[in-house]
């Protein structure tokens, strides 16, 4: 370690108190793995602030002793974008320890949270209040607010309410040179300068570290229905995301995509699992939502529904007739995840593409996926009403899934090809971090590179921000 | 004119044409003046490209010939934002031949427009395709979508879709070295990098010219229920639009608060106006929406009304009963402005603020605002709903408007600091400009302004965009 890195923590160690800079190998091992064992690396200290004005002391010691900083939430980020790199000189700055709930506003429908307070724990005190805060994912026990707003999370419900980008009125952030930008304004219009908090949002940490954020709450819905499509093709179901959408309206939540094969997967590894509408390629779950108590919500539901079946969009479809049923039509999308990582290790993509591109995207990139790997498995399923697709491709049946993921950068060219081809994105919801750094290289315009580094050289001119990531 | 200067005006007709650069002063005189005839300036020429590869190519040319540029569009804006200043040595660069609608995408429920496309031609290109745009101004005939983006509009269905900013999917920028961004993407996810649509959005043309965009289509309501409801206080008109929210949800499209002041004004100077409540002091109208043919909205909306009754939260509601009583009711909320402008001048103030934080607000600064200014006549009205109100503040009966009007900045300074105190916005849906340049420099922090500045320098290092507006 050299002089001036000792001498740095030393002062670490006085602005947050020595129990709060982790040294030793053990303690720092969580913090330079990510949560799916993909990436390594190592950290000179893991420093644990617990104010604001400790993370912007923080920071202003590590500039001063030119000390890399990875900002960190839960790490439970699928990009690597939280774990630092090899080298061993970075400091992880942990946010958990700032996991206050500042405040309920009720009238104004915001909460103002700090960034380590994990979204169940926002999700429960929005609750408390008698409001929604509507971002949900699996992780969502042990993610964190930081942690979603710098990777913009989507989730289920971005269909009504956008993604984590869209539900932030406001952030707390803290500059690469220790300053700190309150921007926590409460206000749904504001039209005085540039919109600086939406740089900071989906940034993965590499132009400031958000500290804390107001965001907004709905009025959680009373009713909630249920429903399972069966549809013979891709073009079918988006059809019927339009009908959906012109007869409900916003009460249209959630509309989720399931091939066959990842319906089979998912019930082949989740015994007990319901078949409601057996031998169909595709499926759609609905959800619908309601803040009216007791509205006619499922008629109106069943009526869209036959309406959409009288015109041949669907083949079949049932409708929960309880909560227990409904969450059962939910396990069954839920566990593909789990179901695929019980099959073996495979080639994944999280892709965007417009709505009106997806059925000949699935098409004809499935036909080029098996031309170059023929009996490769292509699992389908995700956030249909989004455009977002989870793009999965597995070995063979029988054939070794550890040597078919050696395949990632030429199946990878396949599919992003197309993506990028359609007008999509090669990252929807999980962000760039290290995983695609290099094909987000590969595939943004020079002009769009130019711009990125512009604002990074203009926030972050020593680079020490989360370096090696995004850009 | 420098020779450079005469040598740029012959390459610039080189690249639109020499029709369509106008340097006559009779020409150019409507591009000079904003609209409210608040400012006057001066151009050498005023440039209307016919594409983005012309508007490019002006660019270049004016970067090289080092002559600054300002973007106009409908030239409807508020805070002079579109009009040169009074040197005369810039290039008003109209976007007003770039009108086409490029695309409508059903499945997508996208629409891909040009910048010079008015608000309205959009509006009915949705309409259409029998989906709905939601943006919707006073001056929607003529305003283009350039200059919507440009100022991050507002409008009245903010409460249920959001400012202009939230509307956009994709943009294409010219950048001040005339290099063109293609971030036309027609996506609803999308986290590769940096979210640089949203610099460009409500930057007024200081960092880049917005030639096109990718705009967010919806289902079209098919059922309205318009309501007037009268209240004792402001605090009243907070407690209903919770629970007009927690009961009938996204359905909520408008929710506008008027003092009996304001209401006094637009009936006085448009006789026939119905008086359906008379004798309280604040009123809201209410907008609720809903896309489902024929539902029980009505009912619905009734109910929630007899409710807030019950608890006292209003004194008394009124429903349209037709489209024409709807319109009646409207006619009441939108004739204010008009009203304001018969009356005579007064000091006009566009303002966000918690909405928890309105109802204190509004009381104690009409008392402070008397306090200085005797017999002052506060009028206020506006988007409660979004926490925008327009706090205006006319001359006391029979005292000179015009005189009192130069009492501007006093008067603003009172408003403004309590705005501020209260976590507010000085501008709420109107922009900047050169109106509230000084202002915008009086309030934001030191932090803030050095971001700003920061990234103006890394996109417009020359500063030849738009300069002497915002920044």
């Amino acid at each position: 370690m050299t002089h001036s890195g000792a001498t740095a923590l030393e002062q670490l160690k006085r602005i947050v108190g020595a129990d709060h800079v982790l040294t030793a190998a053990p303690d720092v091992e969580p913090f330079v793995v990510d949560a799916r064992g993909r990436y390594r690396g190592a950290a000179r200290a893991v420093v644990q602030p617990g104010s604001t004005a400790e993370v912007s002391d923080v920071v202003r010691a590590c500039s001063e002793a030119s000390l890399p900083l990875v900002p960190q939430g839960g790490n439970t980020g699928m990009c690597g974008g939280a774990t630092p790199d090899a080298r061993g000189d970075a400091i992880v700055l942990s946010l958990a320890r700032m996991r206050a709930i500042r405040g309920v506003d009720r009238a104004n429908a915001t909460i103002t949270v700090e960034a380590g307070a994990t979204l169940a724990a926002v999700q429960d005190a929005a609750r408390a209040a008698d409001l929604l805060f509507p971002l949900s994912l699996a992780s969502e026990g042990s993610c964190t607010i930081g942690g979603n707003l710098s990777t913009n999370a989507g989730g289920t419900a971005v269909l009504r309410y956008g993604n984590a980008r869209d539900l932030v009125l406001g952030v707390e952030v803290v500059l690469a040179d220790g300053r700190v930008w309150d921007g926590l304004r409460a206000l749904r219009k504001d039209n005085t300068g540039y919109d600086l908090k939406q740089l900071f949002i989906g940034s993965e940490g590499t132009l400031g570290i958000v500290t804390a954020a107001v965001l907004e709450l709905f009025a959680a819905p009373n009713a909630r229905v249920t429903a399972l499509a069966a549809l013979a093709d891709v073009a079918h179901a988006v059809e019927l995301l339009h009908a959906m959408k012109q007869a409900l309206g916003d009460r249209l939540a959630g509309f989720e995509l399931i091939s066959a094969r990842a319906l089979h997967l998912s019930r082949k590894h989740h015994p007990g699992s319901p078949d409601p509408l057996p031998g169909h390629p595709w499926y759609t779950l609905l959800q619908v939502d309601d803040t009216a108590v007791d509205p006619p919500l499922a008629d109106a539901v069943e009526t869209a529904l036959a309406h959409a079946a009288e015109r041949d969009i669907i083949a079949d479809a049932t409708i929960a007739q309880s909560r227990e049923q409904a969450a059962r039509l939910w396990a069954l999308r839920e566990n593909i995840s789990e179901a695929q990582r019980r099959e073996g290790q495979n080639i994944k993509h999280d892709i965007a593409l417009p709505i009106s591109a997806i059925a000949q995207f699935v098409a004809q990139t499935e036909a080029a996926v098996i031309d170059a790997f023929p009996g490769a498995r292509v699992i389908v399923f995700g956030h249909l009403g989004d455009g977002n697709l989870h793009y999965n491709v597995a070995a063979a049946d029988g054939a070794d899934a550890r040597q078919f993921v050696a395949n990632t950068p030429a199946v990878n060219r396949i599919v992003h090809d197309r993506v990028v081809a359609a007008g999509g994105s090669i990252s929807a919801e999980h962000g760039i971090g290290q995983l695609k750094r290099d094909e987000l290289a590969h595939y943004k315009s020079a002009v769009e590179l130019d711009l990125m580094r512009r604002i990074k050289s203009a926030l972050d001119p020593r680079g020490l921000l989360n370096p090696g990531k995004v850009l």
